[in-house]
Order: structure tokens, then C-alpha cells, then sequence
């Protein structure tokens, strides 16, 4: 069994517990916590007993040089920088669920992160880790970049698009509902119980991070800039995110070169499941789960094209996402302790 | 007490019974069902003990005609048309919660309710029921086509922008989120709990009725045709839609102008509550109510404008809208009955 | 209009103004706040918009003394003590919807609020604020303590068997189930949306200040000690509390003489509604409004009774309540500003 | 492979085929419908792409009796007898998640089902399927009778202290509260979402068909009759049964005595989880899984007790403790397919 360590106990932490708990090649030997050192991990998520014994522990990178293979952080921006770097060059493999090393413009990172990059000369290393668009790199990787939770689901929706040259790179669409678990367990108003249910309202209006690492991504498919709009809203559940997107097509495309275009890419990727035509993806059907679902329709009197995507935050989203990466660094099978089905109803 | 009737016992009955419940100048005489005919509508309702006394009914327009001045339809498409006619031959005012005179042109009428109208003429002199747009055609109408919950929402939305020229009438987005009740209390898989419960997806995709209804209102605004997409999502809440409405601006315009243009075409109503800048609407914020709140967001370096529009689908986008249409056709005080503040948490 | 002031910024005090903004001879004239002093209400609360025009002020007892004739604190227990004692001694009435004046007996309070009380003097002579049991002594009173959210379910629940010496007053079981309002606008991680969400769990177990609450006002009732019972649950809503009561018949006893006493106690309640036999409550037939519903089912073979009964607790159980205690004390109708409808569905 | 066929389509199939999908050495081969006859499963349950490739079928009991080593039945009850009684006759082994088998007299069979028996004599033979205290019997069994969702919750709950003889065997309450998945999928009013969200309300008061099924296996435990009172209370979320079991203690019985009875009955036992002292159950810690947990509470001054479980429905409650009883006969590891953690949040 591979030891592996985890830095952070919020959601993402228990959701990789939970994956791992039943990993046959891993087994999470630390936890790293600030507010809850002492404590079970099952006294913090009860959920976990029977699939982790752990005691949080106060952050100790040595303990993690000599005793890990792979080390997943799950901080908040700009904490991870320092403890990759080292643990890199103690040469345990990282896999930052963060956000630190998603962006590869220092820059950009600093306009939108309001801080100076403490190591840009790692971004360009660093693979960003969404495996269905790099896998082989994620193969070789020290650093893996974990993808944000909406930058997933849309760029998943757009990239066969705008490889295959299909869509207008301007004026592009991103209209994405999340649940509330993305925001984590950190205690916030808008994450209260009350201020959220039976409810929806958009959030991070013209300023959600996402946005830089979405307009990345899609840029690097369509070989140049591409302009896009993403507002973010809060939907009254824990997990799911449902991403709907809408673009121009290039004039003369019709609903035949968009299948073609999804098909291409995604045939063989055990995680991305193309729905049929006429049905459009539900959060449901993947609540829990490593896969994403994804569904087009077509407006060709109007030229325009809407994909629609959902997959569980947590999971695709965030921590399967990460241990579907760990597996490709570590030579496993891919679907490895990610073969869960979705909970439904 | 001005005696009226109610044809249809769904959620927007029993949401108007709910208001008419305390409205000073009017008294519910009539309730007529097809499912609960000798029910009390407390056994129907039990919500509604102390506020209504009425016996569901077989349908009887003779009842009507010669009891009531005016009359409430909430039924499904086709077949208010009849009774509306009878009605209002007899000076029986009829607000109608349907679709069937909302649309002027019969031939979109017949293709998109797959219906052919059968008193097409009347469709002209039929008021579209939006009071901050048609106040004084309400008025003096016999005939209220009341409008639909998405439409109320997207054309409030839209129209000032329209209206001031400020956006192109191409390539608009509508994405909106509604609350279950929208589908009314008929029996349907898509509104079954566990198959909406912690989940959010997309519906009517290319097909949705509402679509027509917006085009035209807008249309009317801009004064030509104007290109919309509009998708609906359901959501895992009872009450509420949540419109989030993406233009291009002409160049040149600015904030300034998108803030004007609202200020201009809805100070003084108090229905509408126009959020302050950075403040963006959550149907939690309307719940139970008749307010609609609008908040946008100009993205001056892209060219584009995002305005976010929030109703409670059952009372400002039905029957809260229905009793403010029949306050001005009585010429009475507009907010009568209807200054219930939202609920909140 | 008879200026009244409110001491605190949570849940209750929103409740307050939305009930408040439609009251006929009350007009909210102060709020006093510590965490939002300086802000408008409506930054607050939003919901609030064109029903309460407030700035939010640190805490001024003489302006209150000065300005209003009556006040409503909404406080933490401990805080309303000094408060209310110089507030009545300048002749300000007082309506606490806090803790601090519902316990006869200063011991029991000073044994499950872990403080001493201030003024055990007063106790006595304030009023318990449940109207249906003390509507004579609230019309006097100076300091009204109104009713817990839980205790207000539960004693008018049982109360009517009590008092008619049908029920033995050992081994009652108070099985409670609260929406998440109850628990206030503070942070803390059991309110957190993705903690409660999509699960039910008890809490207080053995421990609930509301216990010995419900113990005084049953004992009251039955003239002697009564042994409960009582687990409160956290449900999945905002709103909303159902309490399900189990009780021993004296032997004898049948349904005929359960439902007697409820009629003979609540017979012309405008605000208790019996339901009919076979109809149990749902807190959703009362959301948002100042009803009680009250349903009983009689086990004649095992000798048992089991009475259920289901408020909204931010209305009924809070504000609602508070703002019917208010018309008492200043001999308007009791229903004013309290007839709004239920919110369903 | 182990070659196994589904009867029904309803939630309880879904989560059977969930977990199945997953299964070392089963495979579905069958599965039969009413309404879905020729859809492929992932059109009736998209969820299940890439867990299942069965297309829904007529019954065909012969197929069965020709491929299928063992049959889960999932119908509404009455259905399975004659077709338990065909398949067994055919050595072909059932378990059965309706409630055919699980009464041991067919009178009371028949009281509360309203429906004659039509194999009185396999009632006998048949074994109650809760693994953690049939488990021998299950090893050997022809017929399994997989036990209610609320009799999982309630029997584990209260039978070690009946066995260790701790409590009285009158006067126990059963308060238990469930999602909506128990009610299965069939469309009813009931189960609407907007009737649901957002309230708690009770139902089957007096004459819930689980009951008798609880008082046979508590009465088995105790070594006579046990007298109950169960009221089940439907919760605004799709998974999940507390329990809340209150019982009088023995005289001289403590906490000591009703920790060690469940520590004496359930230590081992992997899917039983004993919470430690002061922590209570709460759903969201099974949701999904197959685990079960349990808090006691003693309060030894009343003399009372109260016991909590939580369970998922769908899985400890039906699917997953179906699964586990046919790895128990088939001699399997009884964790088989079934280690997946709860998702949490």
C-alpha cells in the first residue's frame, strides 16, 4: 500500500477519506489539521468510521517527506505554494486540490488571488490535472494542479467545441449552479442554512475565480484568446454542479459536426457519459460519482449551440478528480476506488 | 364586497385565495374543480382555514355569469378560451392565469400549444397583464391575459434595455431557474420529490411555451424582433424563479445609461425593487410575495450586461399578478391585499 | 401610530418588522443592533425593502424611553434582564422574546442558563405570553415573556388534557421536530447548510432549556408535577415545528372525551385550528403565519393519546406571537396584522 | 459470476443495481418491469450508465428458473408469493424487499394487508433477513424476508435491550422519521414535491403496515408480547430514517447496563456503528451506505431511556441489507460490494 498524505480536513478531505477508504494500492496515513489537532477524523466526520482511522495532526512536512509517496493539499489559495515546493523537492508527488497551481500566468494569479505567486517559476511544470485533456502529462507529473470544481464542468463542455473549430470564440456563455458544499465548511452567512434554502441567487458576479482558469483552459483549446461570461449561482443542496453553456456557431455547423465533435474526444473516457440526444443532464444522476454527464442541443435556425454538463463537485469536481490523477501518476488502473455509482434517488 | 369566482383548484387557486383571503373589496364566491367537486376547499387546502369558505363546484357559467363580476381561470391551455367568451359577453370581467390570450398571433398560439385558438379575434383586445408595462389597457380591460411566471420575470428584465435601445435584440440569453410549483399539483414524474430533491437540471430545452411570450413582449419593447434563447431549469425549492439575462450592449453604453434606463421605467412602482449596485436578487428575498427585485451587472471591458430578475412564480408570476390586475380594473388602491411582506428566513 | 422599538437584529426581529410593516396603530421607530450598527434594515435584510425604512443603532435605552411606547427584545438569554427592568420602571412596556422571564422558579433558570438570575423579583410578576391560556394577565402586563418556539407547540398541545384530567402525568413523551430558524442567524457549524441538509438528527438530547419550560406551564395545567419527555430534532427547513406528544389515558378515557376538551378550551381560538378527525398537521399548512394546528389520534386499545401539533416557529412561536401579545396589552383586535395566509405550497 | 434477476423497477431496483454494479461475483442478468417493458435500464435510471446493461423486461419466470440462481422481488405486496413459491419450487433462491414474507401469522397478515396469505405454509420456512440477528438462519435460507426500512431502524434499535431484559415491554414509542424515497416511486400526491419541501408532517397514524412487523421481532426478543405505539413522519429530504425509541427502563437498570447490552450484541458487527457517549445519530453520517448507527441516552432519573438509529432506507433499509443477506447465502464475504462510504455532506 502506497502511504499517502492529506493536508486540510474540510469537505474535500473527507470526500478523499472516503474515496480512499476503499483505494486497494493507498492508504492515507496523515491528516493534517489547524482547527481540530487531536481530534479522530471520525470525531470530526463521523461518516468516516470504518473507512479511516486517522488522528488529525498539526501540518508536519517532514513527517510527510519520510513517510509519503504523494501528499493531496486541500488549503486555501495561497498555502499550498510553500509546502509543494518543498515536498517536490523531497520528491513526494503533489496533487493540490487548491488553487495555487492552476493558473499558469503569475500574473493573472495575482490579479484575481490579490497576492504575489510565491513560486511562478512552478506554474509552467505543473500539469493541470483534468485527465480527459492531459492525461499523459498528469502521468509524469510532480505537481498536479487539481481543476476547480466549475472550471470542470465547463471547460469539459466547451473543449470539444472549440478544438474542433465549431463555435465563435466570443460571447460565449457560462451559466453555472452549484451546490452549497463548494463553498466549503468554513462558517459564512451565505453558506447558513437559512440564507440559502429554498432558494437560488447568483454569487461571485464579475469576480469568481473560476473565471481566468475556464477562459485558460478554453483558450488552450481554441488556440487563442477566448472571451467568456460566467456567473456562478447557488442552488439549495449540498453537491452538484450544473453548467449551461451558450455559444454561436460558426456559420454552416449543424447538430451532426457537434456530436462528431464529443464523440471524438470522449469516446473511450470511462468518466464522461454523452447522453442521448433529447436528454440533458441532471446533478442527480451523478451525485456521488466520478462521472460527468453531458448533453447538447442545437438551435440551428439560430445558429447557436447549448452544452450542458453536470457532475458532483466533490468528487469529479474536486477529490475523485484527485484520485483519478493520483492513479494515472502512480501507473493504477484509472478507475481505481471510482467505480462508486451514483446515489439515486 | 365585489363577488368573483375562480375556475380551477391548482396551487395559483389556492395562492389567490390565500391574498383574496384579506383584500377589502372583494370576496370569493365560487371555486369550480374537476377532481374535488363537494370538497370544502379547506379539505382540499388545509392551509386555508379562516381565510376561504367555499365548496368546489362543477363548473357553472350560468353561476358565474349571474353571481360574480368578475372571474379568475387558472386552467390548463385550450380551455379557458370558451369560458372567457361566454363570460365576457355576459360583462363578466375574466382575468385569465392561462396561456391562451397571451399570445396575438394565433399561428404561434397553434404552434407551440399544438392547438388551433378557437376565438382568435379576441386575442386583440385581450390585455397582456403586466401592470408596469400595460397599467391603464388593464384598466379598462374586459379580458386579462395574465402573464406567465418565466415571461414576468425575463420581460422586466429586458424591456427597459430594450425600450431605452441600449442592447442588441440578438444573441440574448435567458437562463432561468424556477421552484417546482411552477408545475403545478398535477401528477408528474419530473415534479415526484425524490427525482427534483438535491438536484438541478435543465427542461423544455428548445420547446418551452414561455419562449414565444417573451419573444413578443420583448419584441413590442425593442419595436421589431428580437432573437432570444431562453433556457429553464428546475430547482430544488418550492416558489421562485431566478431570471438571469445576458445582452450584448450597442457601443457606447455604459452603466450609467443600464441603470438609468431601469430608474426611468420602474420608479414609483412598488412592486419593483431595484437592488443597489453589487446587490444581486435571491428569490428568498420575494418569497410569499409580489415584489420583484432586479439587479445587474455591466461588464463595460467585454460589451455585455447581465440583469438578474427574482419573483415568487405562484403570487407576482400568477395570482399575486392576477389580484393586482383585478385592483386596477375596480379602480382600487393597487397594493390592496398585496403588501404581505416576504417570508423570510 | 404607537411607536415601538426592537432590541436585536436576528430572525425574531425580522419576523417582527415583516408583521410590523402592516400594522394598523404600530410603527417601528428604533432597532438596535451590534453587529450591523450603522447599516440600513434593508442592507440587513433585504426582504424588507418598502416594509421597514430603519437604520440599525447601537443600543439606546433612553431613546427607547423617550420614543416608544413598547418594546420587543430579541436577545440572547441574560441580556433582556437589565433591560427590561429599567425600561418598565420608566413605564416602557416590554415584550421579551427571549428566555429571561419565562421561568417562574429563578433555580431551574439558574440551573439550565448557567447564570444567576438578576431580578428574580420580577418573574413573578411577568406574564407568560401564550394567549390562548393567559389572555387576562398579558392585557396588564408590564413584562410579557413570550413563549419558546418549542414550548409553544408543546403546551398547547397537551394543556387541554391536563386541565381536564385526562392523561396521567408521568412518562410523557415530547417528540419535537424544528426547522433550522430556530437555532438563529449566528454562525455555527450545526446551522451550516451542508451539516443539516438532506438528514434529520435529535440534539439537546437531555439537555434542552425548553424542558423545564414545558414541565411549568404542564404542571400549571395539571396542578402538579408532570413528568416529561422531550428530544428535540432538526429537520431540513427554515420554518416550521411539529410536535408529536404521547400520553397515558386515565383509564376510561376515549376519543370522545379528547376531543372534548379541545373544544372546550380552544372553541373561538382564531389562531388554534382543530383539524378533523383523521388529519394530522403539517407545518407547511401554517408557514409563514400565527396558526397552530392541532391533530389527535386516541389508541383506545393500549389507552394511549398521541396530539400533534405543527406552528410556524419564527410566527407563532416568536414573532408572530409577540406581535399578538402587543394588540392584547394595547387593547387592539387581537388578529391585527396577523390574518396574512399561510404560505402553501 | 453468480447470475441474479431483478422483479420491479422501483427505487429499491435502482439501488439494488447501484450496488450490484459494483459486485465481485454477481451480475444482473434480469430485470423485469410493468411500465418500462423495452427501455434500456439507463433510460429509466441514468444513472446507472456504465453499472448496468440490462433492457427492462416482461416477467418470465421461466428465464429466471433457467438463468438465475437468485431473484431479488421488489413489488408492491401480494405480488411475490406465487412467484416466490414458483422460483423456489425451482431451487432458484429469493429475498424478497416486500413485506410477503415477513409476518410469521398469516392472520396478521392479513389484518393489516387486507389480503389473504396464498402460502401461509412458507411463512414459517422464510427467514427475517437482519443479518445481525438471523444471520445463521439467512446462511441456510430458501426465502429471505428482507425487513421493513422502519422495522431495520426500530429492531436494532431496541433489541438488546429487550433481550438483556433492561426495559419494560409496554409503553414504548416509536417516533421515526424517514425520507420520501420509502414511499417509493409510483406517483401520489403525497410523495409531490411541493406537498413535501419544506415541512414535517406524520402519517400512517394508527395504522402503518410496519407495526405489527416491529412488535413480532421485538416481541421475539422480549420472549412475549411487546407493546408499542409507532408513528412514522415524513421529512423534507429523498434518504434516511431516524429513530427515536423511548422505553422505561427496569428499575435499578443504568447507563452502564444499556451500553454493555449493545455492546454485547453488536460488537463485530462491521455495519453497526455504536456512537460514543453524548453523540446522537444523524442520517447524513450513513447517507448511501449500508451502515447503521446507534446512540442511547439514559436518563436515570425518570428511569427512561431512549435509543436512536439512523439507517439510509433505500440501503440498510432494502437494497444494501438485501445484498447483504444474499453474500451471506451464497457464503461471500458479507461486506461484499457494500464498504462504500457514506457521502458526506
Amino acid at each position: 500500500m502506497v502511504p499517502v498524505g492529506i493536508i486540510g480536513d474540510g469537505y474535500t478531505a473527507a470526500d478523499l477519506l472516503r474515496i480512499l477508504g476503499n483505494h486497494e494500492h493507498v492508504r492515507a496515513v496523515k491528516i493534517f489539521s489547524t482547527e481540530n489537532i487531536g481530534k479522530d477524523i471520525t470525531e470530526v466526520y463521523p461518516s468516516l468510521e470504518r473507512l479511516a482511522s486517522l488522528t488529525c495532526e498539526r501540518t508536519d512536512l517532514e513527517a510527510l517527506k519520510r513517510e509519503c509517496q504523494a501528499v493531496f493539499l486541500a488549503l486555501p489559495h495561497g498555502l499550498s505554494v510553500p509546502y509543494v515546493k518543498e515536498l517536490t523537492e523531497a520528491g513526494v508527488r503533489c496533487i493540490d486540490l487548491g488553487a495555487d497551481f492552476r493558473l499558469k500566468d503569475a500574473l493573472v494569479y495575482e490579479k484575481y488571488y490579490e497576492l504575489a505567486h510565491e513560486a511562478p517559476e512552478m506554474l509552467e511544470t505543473a500539469v493541470y490535472g483534468l485527465p480527459e485533456l492531459y492525461r499523459s502529462q498528469v502521468a509524469g507529473a510532480q505537481v498536479v494542479a487539481n481543476p476547480g470544481c466549475f472550471p470542470t464542468g465547463a471547460i469539459l463542455a466547451l473543449v470539444p467545441l472549440l478544438k474542433a473549430g465549431l463555435i465563435e470564440t466570443t460571447g460565449i456563455v457560462i451559466d453555472s449552479k452549484s451546490g452549497v458544499s463548494g463553498a466549503g465548511r468554513g462558517l459564512r452567512l451565505t453558506s447558513h442554512f437559512c440564507e440559502v434554502n429554498e432558494g437560488v441567487h447568483p454569487y461571485g458576479v464579475g469576480t469568481h475565480r473560476h473565471a481566468p482558469e475556464i477562459a485558460q483552459e478554453l483558450g488552450a483549446a481554441a488556440g487563442g484568446p477566448v472571451q467568456i461570461t460566467f456567473i456562478p449561482h447557488l442552488i439549495p443542496m449540498s453537491r452538484g454542479i450544473l453548467t449551461t453553456a451558450y455559444a454561436r456557431l460558426i456559420p454552416g455547423v449543424g447538430a451532426a459536426e457537434v456530436s462528431q465533435a464529443f464523440e471524438d474526444l470522449y469516446a473511450g473516457e470511462f468518466f464522461i457519459r454523452l447522453l442521448p440526444a433529447g436528454v440533458y443532464p441532471h446533478t442527480r444522476w451523478v451525485y456521488g460519482s466520478n462521472f460527468v454527464d453531458i448533453g447538447t442541443f442545437v438551435d440551428e435556425e439560430q445558429g447557436r449551440v447549448i452544452v450542458m454538463s453536470a457532475l458532483d463537485n466533490l468528487t469529479k469536481g474536486a477529490s475523485g478528480q484527485a484520485v483519478q490523477n493520483l492513479n494515472i501518476m502512480f501507473g493504477w488502473e484509472e478507475t481505481e476506488a471510482l467505480r462508486m455509482g451514483p446515489v439515486f434517488p
